[in-house]
């Protein structure tokens, strides 16, 4: 029986906590955690990340404010836009939404977020502590996706210590804060990408399968669907899709070729519903985390380890 | 053919390398590039790595200068110390001697290392660096070990791109830089540890074993010999042995049981004369790089991309 490991008990279980240490926060210091996100231009993807950023924070009692720059702005008036938020007592949390335009620098605007309120882990200082994390632990933040792939390991009891995990994918934003992450819980960890050879035989066989790398193939139909297939995935395995696309009629779907890791599997996480459902609540967790930081509230002990 | 990799040539090149640079150096500055060591108390490792660095130094003209420390001192005169040499003009490059004393903080230690004189890659902006890096390239310090890892794979001209790489080891010394490097030159990396189930199997199935674990076995004769043996390789693999230890006769030797490897393996780094002749010579190449940038000389060409 393969199990369908929903995200949605766990952005519960968080998303209360949220409710609880917003309204624990507003109600000590007069102010709302804040979080503020900078946003360059009017990509599909980042407007319809920040309305579900807007309609999660809503629920929570976190505020959102928005900075929006014109896509064609200049480097100097996003490093203004963002050393304004750093600077700015009233922001707990800046998130700035990328891939960037291409005419701008990106490692030169995140090196201008404050590290006190880089809830998204992007910063210099924040990618060195997980590189160097032999466990990771409370003080700083974990870039969310990566983070909420954890989360669904752990609040399934997948067991990581000496499994064979395999990561497709060696972005930053993904691929490498996961593998780090599986490798501080003891998996013994597989960064595979693009130029891997033989990569079906090398997923099939993992004990735990990370897809993070956005593929996927013409269907029969004559759309597209998840990529890893059939060919990529074995008996017993755990699959975490961390893929989302979207078809011609909007459907979302994510890397992971769904019917297949139904039929093979021992559990997956469909898309949607799996490890996007938690990403946001970790942002938000992570904003008033800030905010607690900010203020010198003890930090909450429930956290991932 | 067992083809034994060794250190020498790439050494004495970039030896001869390194003994033009800093005689140019120091004929347009009037000074010699300068490393400095930082060492607390007398451990045995540290002070013959100290007099292999001052040997090499010698021989390539570049200055060596040492603070040494108490082994009881305070965190705060470690701390002075670092600073002092941050500060100070006359030294090019720092290098602090790890691990620290228990009673130490390392990590506070290594973030008052000026991050331009960085000499092994172990600042926080440096090995955010290396995390990030799609290609390594100029303008950093990779930690000298784990480049020297990738020079030897190099010069032997060992294809990396879609290759199976397993590492043993997941320290930020070695393990970690390793493994991010064979990454960034398109190898599909497994980290493997302590903790990894089915080791043997594991790295058997690599076709290159990079071995940085400190393993160790009692040998037939009672005294030790490296525990990397016939069970962890395979025909056709190339074993780059990081592992140094010595016998009771003050002989060296690696993680890897070197007849196995001779027996099995399609090629191998010996211990001594392999990793460990290629890393001070990278050392005193950072002391001159850091030397250069300090006074604005254009960086040399030749280095590992």
């Amino acid at each position: 029986m393969t199990r369908k490991l929903l995200g949605k008990p766990i952005a519960d279980e968080i998303k209360a906590q949220n409710v609880k240490r917003a309204a624990a926060f507003a109600e000590n210091t007069g102010v709302r955690p804040t979080l503020c996100v900078i946003r360059v231009g009017e990509r599909e993807d980042d407007v319809a990340y920040e309305q579900s950023i807007a309609r999660a924070a809503a629920g929570a009692g976190v505020n959102l404010t928005t900075r929006l720059l014109a896509a064609d702005c200049k480097q100097e008036e996003l490093t203004a836009a963002i050393e304004a938020a750093s600077g700015d007592e009233k922001i707990h949390g800046i998130l700035l939404f990328r891939p960037l335009q291409g005419h701008l620098d990106e490692k030169a605007a995140l090196g201008k977020i404050a590290s006190s309120k880089d809830v998204d882990g992007v910063t210099e200082s924040q990618m060195a502590r997980l590189y160097e994390a032999k466990r990771p632990a409370d003080g700083f933040f974990l870039p969310c996706t990566a983070e909420s792939v954890l989360q669904i390991l752990r609040y399934y009891e997948i067991p990581l210590a000496g499994r064979k995990a395999v990561v497709i994918g060696r972005s930053t934003v993904i691929g490498k804060p996961v593998s780090l992450l599986l490798l501080a819980h003891d998996a013994t960890v597989t960064i595979a990408h693009s130029r891997t050879e033989n990569l079906p035989q090398i997923c099939r066989d993992a004990d735990i399968l990370v897809c993070a790398a956005g593929m996927t193939v013409e269907s029969d139909e004559g759309g597209l669907r998840g990529g890893v297939g059939r060919e990529y995935l074995s008996e017993g395995q755990t699959v975490i899709d961390v893929g989302i696309h979207s078809d011609d009629e909007s459907n979302l779907f994510g890397d992971v070729d769904e019917c297949a890791a139904a039929d093979l599997a021992a559990a997956y996480t469909p898309v949607p519903g799996g490890v996007g459902s938690v990403t946001t609540q970790l942002l938000l967790r992570h904003v008033i985390d800030a905010a607690d930081l900010h203020s010198g509230t003890p930090p909450m002990p429930e956290r991932l380890e």
